[in-house]
């Protein structure tokens, strides 16, 4: 080993102190890092590519169902943002105002977007006239700014967030709860095949639920710390904002008619659960679908074979030009130390290719998320890899599915319900869904919190 | 022609008064609209679908030559903004503060970044130590806010605008001036094969250079009225920013070496830019590469034949199914109506067909940029389409390059000077690159400003 070499594993491990162990993760396989603004992080280049598939898989089914992007201004004056009540109780606590620009004093303050709905249905009122406007069907791609007061934590609790807002209006109920579905199945493809998790779909509760809306609906995740974190929601408006906002339109019988509006949106704070949910006491495992790199080789050579061998893992890597790989032929680091590179970076797949293996034809593929190696012939590498990479993508779902469903327990009393959230489970338990018995189960319970309705 | 019709014409002519003619075009053309925070817009679906070709078409380039994407936050802490000086006096004057999260005063105010370099500068000092960390070559897409205290016009002078903004790192001056062709040869190419156009290309002076930078490099264009714009610009750093925020590196000899920097952007001014450039009194002229929409089919029929000749349209539309097409068959609306908004909104093709084609087995294309019709065999639309689009973006393309080189004046002295800033032309001067006479020379003129050294 060179001396160039450090340490680069992790010191914690998952099962002994969850937050620590994602913490010094992300920081190590250079996810993320902290700034000199306390709760604000950059996403470095791997995160942000994650992130980047994301957009464009969700982008591209938005717009295959007539969802057109647009950008609305990052700040809100005060007074708009006041106009739906519920709305500005929920995020005034959290908003961070700006009050000057250069030397000059505003004359009103304005706030850093938390949520775009009064912004937008701002302009939506000057838009919308007629039933010839409708359906009216936007989204943002952005960031957003909550001024969290609890401790940050990378990815999953920030002060600003990226995200896709969805803002939509229809002439009828029966139109607009019609799109609840179209945009749960696209959030629940994008889990389901890119992030290679399983979430539990449902409605939030009367307590729960978005402030303004007249129903939420989102996935959600159990952490193996017993904590659950709400993913991709989508929210029924109903005329709540149309009222406030004065969007009215003219109806085929030429009558006033106030439309109804859905939103949704999803957050980078997926990553966060993904890489909890995936990751293991060596690093990252990451589905490959979402992986900046899909597939890591690490040829092993020395000084006099080293042309031969290279020249080798060049073929390999041209073989698999369809993938996202990379060919690790630094000199300054042992192939050891590379494996735990590539492990702690959650690489899906590695190919090893030594002196003996050109001799036999033949590669090692080594899996990320069972730590099998497998020998592969030299001409079946493409083949081997594609189907290696769809076996991970399969077995990081099944598992992330029975870790939750492992964790859900029926449970029939407080006693049961109390026991449960001892034991770290998720509880299905029969509710009223009135928020003042809601509150009763949370003080008896010492704090739990409801995830959904099934 | 029907009750909802409505005049949707320009009522002001491009040649009397530019300014009126834009703010009016791209309101009407639903580009954008203003919001209720003064100097900020929204841009609407048309508009922000331009801007996206724009940024997925430079994102290939950038990310071809191994660039990576990367996302820092969007507040800086005032001491950190400080820690460049000629950077910070370059921006205070423009900045917006946050002072406030929900009710609580932040212990330090924070700054809305005006521009990146400060916050992913500080970070870069604790990621660079090695000459193995370079180069390091990150972007962003992202958002900024500069408080314009003059009157704003959407695109081109606005409080937020969106932007890509490079920074790379390289060991030696002579890798980082390397980049300087390779980035300018991408906004080249988009500005060319995207927007149809032609820029001046060259050097900053002293004066006029990024406030921090050793050279500033841009594309500079010229408005009707006489008046310069900056295009997409690229920085030599040299080591400023190295020093100012103590990025260093070890290098092969294992000797501490400030590194060199480079920056560079392109914004959504382009498409003000664009817009002005090719429009004309009958609205937006929009290169085909960018265009939304590049071909309007607007059927002409009655009561009797609509069905026959909806037919035959859908099967134009599918014929051309490789370009962006909307078929008009609204049936509120007469043909010469839709002619008119098509022609607003600058779609660069129109096809025509009525009763008479479908029996000649032809249709009528109507060309935005030279108002040329032309009759096409039914058999041959989509290949007449594709030629006629590639006409019609060299067209625009060489009518750019054409204005902006007629409006260039080769001058000796200051009265030849006076008189072609008199008759609004773009002047070619001898210069010395003296801040102090370029001052001298704004004060004699009236207020010219130097665009760039060729």
């Amino acid at each position: 080993m060179s001396k160039k070499e450090k340490q680069i594993g992790l010191t914690t491990k998952k099962e002994d102190n969850l937050t620590k162990w994602y913490t010094e993760l992300i920081q190590k396989a250079q996810l993320t890092d902290y700034t000199e603004v306390s709760g604000c992080m950059v996403f470095r280049p791997d995160c942000y590519a994650m992130w980047e598939i994301i957009q464009k898989e969700t982008d591209k089914k938005f717009k295959k169902i007539g969802i057109k992007n647009a950008y609305f201004p990052l700040f809100i004056p005060e007074k708009l943002l006041a106009k739906e009540e519920t709305h500005v109780e929920g995020f005034t606590p959290e908003v961070a105002w700006v009050t000057h620009a250069g030397d000059s004093k505003l004359t009103e303050k304005l706030a850093v977007r938390p949520t775009s709905e009064t912004i937008m249905y701002d302009s939506y009122s000057k838009w919308i006239r007629s039933w010839r406007d409708l359906p009216l069907k936007l989204n943002q791609w952005n960031n957003v700014v909550r001024w969290e007061f609890k401790h940050p934590i990378a990815l999953m609790r920030t002060r600003e967030f990226l995200w896709n807002e969805g803002h939509t209006v229809y002439a009828t109920k029966k139109e607009a709860d019609k799109e609840r579905n179209q945009i749960l199945d696209i959030y629940e493809e994008i889990l389901k095949n890119y992030m290679a998790l399983y979430g539990i779909k449902g409605k939030k509760t009367e307590k729960e639920k978005f402030a303004g809306a007249e129903a939420t609906y989102s996935f959600e995740f159990f952490l193996p710390n017993g904590k659950g974190v709400q993913g991709p929601d989508f929210h029924n408006d109903g005329q709540n904002f149309a009222k406030a906002f004065d969007i009215q339109f003219l109806d085929k019988n030429e009558k006033k008619q106030y439309p109804y509006q859905n939103t949704f949106a999803i957050t980078t704070r997926m990553l966060g659960v993904m890489i909890i949910m995936h990751g293991d006491d060596k690093g990252l495992v990451l589905p490959p679908a979402i992986a900046p790199t899909q597939i890591a080789i690490v040829p092993i050579f020395n000084e006099k074979n080293k042309d031969k061998i290279l020249k080798e893992a060049n073929k390999i890597k041209k073989a698999l030009k369809q993938f996202r790989v990379k060919l690790d032929d630094r000199e300054e680091y042992s192939p050891g130390w590379k494996f735990n590179e590539w492990e702690l970076k959650g690489v899906p797949l590695r190919i090893e290719i030594g002196p003996k293996d050109i001799e036999k034809k033949q590669v090692v593929l080594a899996r990320r998320d069972t730590n099998k190696k497998e020998f592969v012939k030299l001409t079946k590498v493409s083949e081997s890899a594609k189907k290696t990479l769809k076996d991970i993508h399969q077995n990081l779902y099944e598992n992330s599915k029975k870790n939750l469903l492992n964790s859900l327990t029926k449970v029939k009393s407080m006693q049961e319900l109390k026991k449960a959230v001892k034991n770290k489970k998720l509880a299905l338990a029969p509710f009223c869904n009135d928020p003042e018995c809601e509150d009763w189960i949370k003080e008896k319970t010492g704090g739990t919190s409801s995830r959904c309705i099934e």
